[in-house]
């Protein structure tokens, strides 16, 4: 019985490409992060998104475009996030952004009313689903 | 071979208890969210939820002392909703809260801005799951 | 500009396969279901189902064989069945587990209690998530 | 380039509030969960809950009104609760109601039918999503 | 009593912007779109998402550099977008991915055994989950 | 006061059945997954699910049967796969299937665009659901 090539021979998991390592494209969307973010480098977040060029340059794009003073303030939507990453139990996402609302003014008080909101919307959600609740006509 | 019994025999699906027929618990539970939001009817999701009257006023209760003016602001909050419901996708709480944002002063600009953020929190939400990307030290 | 085939020559949903046009497997699979469910017809999600024939068997043998009488009872089965149908807001499955619970006894004092755990749960969920509350020793 | 703030300018995470550190509205919801639970300390779960102390309260009237003897025994209702909780893939929950199911009565060959039914409805779930199967008429 | 605004000094919902009524870089995004996949008008999908011409131009941008020929074939990709689309319930993805994945050679016989493998990842992520089985170290 | 059971009364998590304490229909479907896949020793998730051993049986008959040379090539199931589970957020499932990706021929390339692909469709998603876009005519 021939044995599956042993796991050594493919790689696993994906590294992160620092800015040393990184081709000039690459650095290029770094560069720019740092440079609208006024950080000394980039999260681990670009550093391993960085493994698919295209969607670092995308994603970055849309951030930069989207996240930034709009028609709702910046805080707003950093709670925004978290609320999403909260809902999707997404670690990295809770703790960036969750670090990027205390940065723009977030205080403990709001991050407990935001998880209040989160917490009783997943509920109040299911309990819709589940007595199949139909739309008000004032709402449609 | 015996048949099961009639679906006729049991109610499937649960019917909104209105004012009119409702006990009297659950038409003060009614009464308080109509002073409160200043409306001549409850939503179709409180009539629904008065099946189980205990819920009915948890729920209230907690939307009552969560939602109004606190330390996030009560748009603020309705956006958290709304952007919880797009992602679970619960479209009777997307029309009722999408309603409620745009009571409380959102605009096409800012509903729209909100859509834009859930949709690239669900999509980051992933890619820091696919690459399993560690958590940064700086925001431990 | 050449455009694209047109709709109408690729089938863009399955349909149900009747008892009536199923091959001689598909129709030993539904002979089964009626057999074993003492009913005269299986339901709409089999009809469908057989269009993967493969899958029709698989899915009813692990239902046969772990819905029936076990180390919890039937009803409670349905129950849990509904409670995750409802947490993925699955409209079909909701459906046809509902009325499987209240065929085996389900009152709507039980559906309502289970609709209020159910939503209960799903923000303790993420409640728990947002925390980030680690796990007691008790429970290790 | 001026950098942004030091993360240690602001407090990422929650701590738990324990007993001797609450004020008395916490200090009295957390008496009566000891309580009615004959229990002689919280659940990590409250001590981190209690850093918004308005859910604190709700989030335990609800869970005392809906988990303890109803229309659906005791153990049923956790049954459910672990269900959800594998479902959305929530550690804490997991272990938390795993173990009060456990306290309850629940044996392994239990637990385990449990997680069979769980992966059912979630795969089952998803195949009556990609056929958009009709729901038959006698469920509704 | 005050009642609130009446519903109608207020728009519920978006409505699509149709090239006609489109402004010039909505309309060059459409125009893209058009060119890029040989059909005399965009989706539903982009006349809705052009309320919102950021995202309208990064979200096109992106699924054009990714979905197109790649490492992956363009086949693959869109079973892919349909694997995630019956998980997430999103019924419009699942029918515009859907009816992409068939003018790009899917035939029914694929489909069916897409939907069962999605169906059994469904399964098998919550009985893993449930068990909390740990990484092999052959996969790390 | 009287307190609960001591923990230790009750097991609190599952232990994994090796090949030499399974019993023999255990041991039946471990030998036939060992045969049927080349390898020395059955993963983790197979002896853990073996606590439930119709399950066992069950996913190994499906997956077996599904999984193998079909209509679509055994490395495109393991992609669909791999993108329900980061959907999912299951990080077993992500590490197993992705190393089956690897041992069927995914490159590096082609695991990043991939990822891509899962977080596009999980944005898209969301976005139809915010904006309910109506399916267009030429889906249906």
């Amino acid at each position: 019985m021939r044995m599956r090539r042993h796991k050594s021979e493919w790689k696993l998991t994906m590294k992160p490409i620092t800015y040393d390592n990184a081709p000039d494209h690459v650095r290029a969307v770094f560069d720019d992060i740092k440079m609208a973010r006024k950080v000394p480098d980039v999260n681990n977040f670009w550093k391993y998104l960085a493994n698919e060029p295209r969607m670092l340059k995308h994603v970055w794009d849309s951030l930069k475009d989207v996240m930034g003073p709009g028609h709702l303030d910046p805080l707003t939507k950093e709670l925004i996030y978290v609320a999403v990453s909260v809902t999707n139990n997404c670690d990295y996402c809770m703790a960036s952004h969750g670090a990027a609302a205390r940065a723009k003014g977030a205080t403990d008080e709001m991050m407990n009313e935001l998880f209040a909101v989160v917490g009783l919307a997943n509920m109040t959600n299911r309990l819709a689903n589940a007595y199949k609740v139909p739309v008000d006509d004032a709402f449609k």
